[in-house]
């Protein structure tokens, strides 16, 4: 039994030290790490499993942090993480104050974003390229995506400009064979037509030296000569959709492959241009029940989701999921759209029963939106399906191309309010301040999920854009609620008539409410955008008035609650507990106590 | 002299119906109307002369309503409104309750969105186009859009989507050979080597003529014949990005050649996949004095914009840029970085004097702010600057990728307000309500260009994300102001000590506060976001505080007032005025007073 050699890594020039006989054994020390933390703590399990020789490529090719890695979504970034210092603290990644499932400048000089959101990753690193540039840095900036995040317009987007930089900017496109069959679209299909052809370097290296033998006259190609040259320079150069876009192609490389990979990064250093490196690799690679049973290997995708309580089968998605079938079987124009997310909206019964009505347009939130208010002018019944954090790409979307239009369009928003272990990048507390400027918005946040089987109701009625908000997992129940004195279309009143107290809430923090001791009046909202004013009425005449958000303060309900109450000259205390800068990763109830959501929280405030 | 022809098409059927030896009179009319009315009213000229036979030949083709046509930013669709029964409306385009200057399906039944963001078109189409395949409708769906908008992430999400349908879609790409030179990017570069091509149908055509006749054997090629095959193929066939993408690519044809345009038309209507005609105009074509002096041709563009008074040399966007300079002078880690927005919002005396600090990303709002947050983790000091209605396309690129990074980055966001005749889509009335949401987000919303550079001063040094919001024109003047009470650095108090009335507002409505008759205290808040709470306590012994908002009154800022008000007890009365809905097009000073936000509008609030 040897040493394991992991524990010695304690930075890249470690790793860069080893003796090349014993890269395979640290590559299944990774693996080891990775299986034995993730389906312990949670994460990202097949992803990280696809990467590790592509990390440890990338490590031994470049100088990180000199040259800089940047990670696209970021959760792929384990085995960079156990290469970069952090073995020790890595068993406690996803805990609450333990290491970020994503890259965090804050663990390490080797992570340069916070990263969560797919597509980002060549924009922010053309940017760091072009600076490197202006300084007279000559190091490089290494971009690595998957084939998925390319389907996000904001890839492209960077793509195009990177095309005319000259910048020392490297993309490498990790390329998951796996995901053919769940990734969707046009560039999806291309890759995996380019994926079967032989390596492209070695092929191009051929053609130039074939052509080198075609005479000269006079220092020129005979004219001749050189049609021809054209003509199979065209023809076996193979001309790439990379290329078109002004980039040098160089692949498909085995991203299991130590040698080819390092080979295909050298030769990446050296091009004039930015350069695409598209690295084929297997997701889940060398995890032995994939390898025995392969049938099983998609199991792994789901394993990484079940590692976490975000899976179908809980609350508010099974709630969203069954509503929508049971409202599609009667009206036939009800579609549903996806980016991406097909199983994590819980539109997967949809796409089984109605498959003509459902559409996954890739990740591509903004198209999403956009596509679904082009049904909608056609006469048909849209419902988005997205989480909360990734509507944000889709905010102009929103606003100039449905809540403009006048169109009938759903969004059904999950994973709202705190994530979770996911942090900072993933909580979906900004969705309700981002839609209260969008004139026409509705936006329901329901506690429970009869109300949220209610909104959608409502929503497939109403004639305009309707965001419907549920935050993950099975936090939304049934409980006790104190009884009930009023009940309007956007809120409901519960507690004690005599109550001088009043909280004024919505979402899952009516039963943290509910649940408090001291004699209170509950006004919980339903429909958040637009306020009824009935609801500030409603607790006009009580001596303090505590408002509780789990969504960003600057921004939110409770601003324009207090514009109500002021507005009917309440005479009383008014009080807003919500949240405020960037909460970190840690269980949700963790965080709710900490910024005083939870019922000691409101206990606390009611009394103060 | 003959009689017009252009008064008495009253739809697209009346043009078909023309026998085809007019079809050049009637262009020529259309040009005329185009100049004659445009050169009055204000408006885009250039893009409209440029789609004149492309949008007659696309009514001689599809039978719009029934097909639906889908203009992406839709400044080029004068030609279509004159076509579609508006031509005794079309001398009042722009101007106050007249013809909006883009598609308005309040208008007719011709235009099927509201439209004024680029590259949303291809989106919204496809839409269309699911939705009339789901029903059974075999009409067609065309989307139109300029090789500008072809920049934009959202067409590229949409292409990679429409490259797997099967719908009845057409992209009809309006590539102006003008714009080679202020266009950018890859791909751009990509389509002037596309366009020199000959045009690819007709090679196609012959390629496979010849490919014919090669000998079969039992039903299939023979093996040497086949490889002959596939390399003469693809050779010759030319594959292009768009067919890599998945699309029937066919072009490039001459955009003023009707003949050649009808026969690409109809040839895509006969493709199985979704087809992209790609057609070459000229901007501006058959203006005569871009005829005859070709050198004055760009002058046109110039020419469009000075058609309203939004060009460079006035107030706002002067100060900005001459401030940027000065401080660029001396600091050499500031970059400027625009969408394609260089001249608009004034960054073009910066590429003149730092051309290697200047980056012009194309029209891709969302790249330009995560680019620009990679400049400034490499230490740079980049400034976006970018129209008001246009930062709605990266609401997530400034939370995700900048905010939450804690980089420094700022924000010149010109044409903030109402922006008058360009009318619903371009008002920048959403921005302020957008940011507040955005922890640690700073926006100044100065009242003069002094406030201006003042403020562009202090972003340069700040530590986070800041945004500078500013007005378009000349509407911030250093006009007379009530005596100085209180000066912080968020907020100045002017107006009579005694005065129990308070105004507070920001931005150019404190000039409008300044010239009210009554007797009054005006806080003017430099910075909204954070609200200084000591603000409140300013006027917080007021009787009666009147809120005064050039933006969005959900999620804007007089709510955050009311709350600090409400917090600190205030006792007094309460109102706000601000903006609700989307404003039509109309001038600027109209629509203050609409809203009650002119000076009329100001003492009619504080005496009610």
């Amino acid at each position: 039994m040897t040493e394991p050699l992991l524990p010695h890594i304690h930075s890249p020039a470690d790793l860069r030290r080893l003796p090349p006989e014993q890269y395979e054994r640290l590559a299944q020390e990774i693996r080891g790490a990775l299986v034995q933390t993730v389906t312990r703590n949670g994460g990202h399990l097949a992803s990280n499993l696809g990467v590790v020789e592509l990390t440890m490529a990338l490590h031994l090719c470049f100088d990180s942090p000199n040259d800089a890695l940047v990670w696209d979504v970021s959760h792929q970034s384990y085995p960079h993480k156990l290469l970069t210092g952090r073995y020790e603290q890595f068993a406690a990644i996803r805990q609450s104050h333990g290491l970020s499932g994503f890259t965090s400048p804050a663990e390490s000089e080797h992570d340069f974003f916070y990263a969560g959101h797919a597509s980002t990753s060549i924009s922010s690193a053309l940017g760091l390229a072009e600076a490197k540039a202006l300084r007279g840095d000559p190091h490089f900036t290494i971009a690595i995506l998957g084939d998925g995040a390319l389907t996000g317009g904001l890839a492209y987007e960077a793509l195009n400009n990177a095309g005319r930089s000259r910048a020392n900017l490297i993309v490498v496109l990790n390329d998951n064979e796996m995901s053919i069959s769940r990734n969707v679209g046009a560039l999806s299909h291309y890759l995996s037509r380019v994926r079967s052809r032989p390596e492209y370097r070695r092929t191009k290296r051929r053609v130039e030296r074939a052509l080198r033998k075609i005479p000269l006259i006079g220092g020129e190609l005979a004219v001749g000569a050189a049609a021809i040259k054209r003509l199979f320079k065209r023809l076996l150069t193979n001309t790439t959709l990379f290329e078109d876009l002004g980039l040098d192609y160089i692949g498909p490389v085995d991203g299991h492959d130590l040698k080819q990979l390092c080979a295909a990064l050298e030769s990446a250093k050296l091009t004039p241009r930015p350069a695409l490196v598209h690295v084929r690799t297997i997701k889940g690679k060398g995890l032995e029940r994939a390898e025995a049973a392969p049938d099983q290997y998609h199991g792994v995708a789901q394993y990484e989701d079940a590692a976490e309580p975000t899976a179908p089968g809980t609350c508010c998605t099974d709630a969203f999921s069954e509503e929508l079938c049971a409202l599609a079987a009667i009206d036939p124009r009800i579609c549903a759209v996806t980016a991406a997310m097909s199983l994590g909206t819980g539109l997967d019964a949809f796409r089984k029963r109605f498959p003509e009505r459902f559409f996954d347009v890739g990740i591509a939130e903004a198209h999403a939106v956009t596509f679904a208010a082009g049904l909608a002018k056609q006469g048909m019944r849209p419902v988005v399906a997205v989480y909360a954090t990734f509507l944000q790409r889709a905010f102009d979307q929103l606003l100039h191309d449905a809540a403009l239009q006048g169109l009938p369009l759903v969004l059904a928003v999950d994973r709202s309010g705190f994530v979770g272990l996911d942090g900072a990048t993933h909580h979906g507390l900004y969705d309700v301040a981002m839609c209260a400027g969008i004139p026409g918005a509705t936006v329901y946040s329901p506690a429970t999920c009869g109300e949220l089987r209610g909104a959608l109701r409502q929503a497939m009625r109403a004639p305009g854009l309707t965001v419907i908000r549920y935050p993950r997992g099975t936090a939304i129940k049934g409980e006790q609620t104190p009884p009930l004195l009023q009940s309007a279309d956007a809120f409901e009143l519960y507690g004690d008539p005599a109550a001088k107290i009043a909280v004024v809430t919505y979402g899952r923090l009516f039963f943290a409410a509910c649940k408090a001791a001291a004699p209170l009046k509950i006004c919980k909202l339903k429909r958040v955008l637009p306020l009824d004013p009935a609801a500030a009425e409603a607790v006009l005449h009580c001596d303090r008035v505590c408002f509780f958000e789990e969504g960003m303060r600057s921004g939110g309900v409770g601003e324009r609650f207090a514009l109500a109450l002021l507005e009917r000259r309440f005479a009383g205390e008014f009080r807003l507990a919500a949240v405020e800068g960037f909460p970190r990763h840690a269980p949700a109830e963790e965080l709710l106590a900490e910024y005083g959501l939870d019922t000691a929280g409101i206990e606390r405030l009611c009394r103060e």
